[in-house]
């Protein structure tokens, strides 16, 4: 079962022209509504497990709701990959554990980190074994590996050795958020014989744009959530002044059955 | 200090003419962009805490959530009430448990219920009960006392016969969601001697004509949630459509701080 999971999650990633679009969602409520929209699968996004839960993002300190909604997600009829940080400071062994964990309560993926909270890069040894760990114990779960070259600055040319090390590590997809040049991005996607996965920025390459650039799986990381919670301010804000306008908002009793119908 | 903050949401309520606008969150993200939007006072949803959770509402399943949420929200700079169902299922001695836990965290009042999952109001005499305990566990709990009597069919005429005993009981608020006629609502508002609190619905009877009819809070139940599940669905469709158009949605490092700038 867990072969079919993973089997059916890779294949998303190889429909050339084609990018597997995924929303990333942070409570059961947005990964159902997601789920019951039509999206192929479903991720997670770090930022917004921990922010709901009132913690900081990439510090390790969501590990517990981390893990308690990967599991909860796991249930919803659509592969699920889960955001684990850089692994919530643990090592290979810990990381590995956390990975099985996932994969036996029906989780098909997870995204793996090397950025750290204080804004260096993981040392590549550190995280080839981290990855090559995982994929011992979960050798089922798809890993996506985020070199975090791009995200942080001044580590760009880093980029290259670093995705090398993972695909040899055994990752099934590398992930390169912040990046945005085309011609980079076009060389990255023919280069490791992986899928690409880049992160969507509003204003930024479109899905249209990054699968003719060889994309196979484009993000939206916490960029729902945070447009879902300024949303409710918003609306909160025109019940204040007058008349909020809420078109198509699901009513009291689908959105109560997102619990029931989504992932009994 | 619990007396400080009782009087302060308490005051809230008393404000001629300028009824209290509780917008209702459902985590801590969406609560703190909420205090942070400038809103003098928080509700939680009980829908939305157990949507999130990937529970049903109003059946006493999301109790742990509940109560894990109202104790975070209660380090937020503004009051917070918290949205205890029908107390989930627990008789006068353990509901007033319960609220003295909340008062102690620093919850400023909860909202009690008397409509059941299974579609009946809970006897007169048992809600009585359930509100005279939690005042005399913890006198300093603003409690709203929500009269099912429009939320479910046929149960009008028990309107005002409730509304009496749960002031009796010593209820600081009365709530009746589902109630949309301005005259009844001007007579509830007149009758009691307490604020009378009405659900905003859209397309219905606006705040400004609200506060005319003498309402004293008006909450945006389970609303808030609801859109903005709907707008990260609509969000996450742009991205895959073309061009998502976000305007004024918070940086990652804006949402990141609500952790810490909002209930360290």
């Amino acid at each position: 079962m867990n072969q079919d999971r993973y089997d059916a999650f890779r294949a998303l990633h190889h429909r050339p022209g084609a990018p597997l679009v995924l929303p990333n969602a942070w409570d059961h409520a947005s990964a159902a509504a997601l789920a019951e929209a039509g999206f192929a699968a479903i991720g997670t996004t770090s930022l917004g497990v921990a922010s709901t839960a009132g913690k900081p993002d990439a510090t390790g300190a969501a590990r517990e709701e981390t893990l308690h909604l990967g599991r909860r997600l796991a249930r919803l009829p659509v592969p699920v990959t889960v955001d684990i940080e850089g692994g919530f400071g643990a090592g290979p062994d810990g990381v590995a554990a956390l990975a099985a964990d996932l994969v036996r309560a029906g989780v098909a993926g997870v995204n793996i980190e090397d950025g750290r909270p204080d804004g260096t890069l993981a040392p590549l040894g550190f995280q080839r074994e981290l990855i090559g760990a995982v994929k011992e114990a979960a050798p089922t779960l798809f890993v996506n590996a985020r070199a975090d070259t791009y995200w942080l600055p001044d580590r760009a040319d880093e980029t290259a050795r670093r995705l090398s090390a993972y695909r040899e590590a055994g990752a099934d997809g590398l992930f390169v958020p912040g990046l945005q040049e085309e011609p980079v991005i076009a060389a990255l996607a023919a280069e490791y014989g992986l899928p690409l996965n880049i992160l969507y920025a509003p204003g930024r390459l479109p899905v249209a744009r990054l699968a003719e650039l060889g994309v196979a799986r484009v993000s939206t990381g916490s960029l729902l959530f945070r447009a879902a919670v300024r949303h409710a301010v918003d609306v909160a804000r025109a019940v204040s002044h007058g008349e909020a306008d809420t078109p198509g908002v699901p009513t009291y009793a689908t959105a109560d059955a997102w619990s029931d119908a989504y992932g009994k």
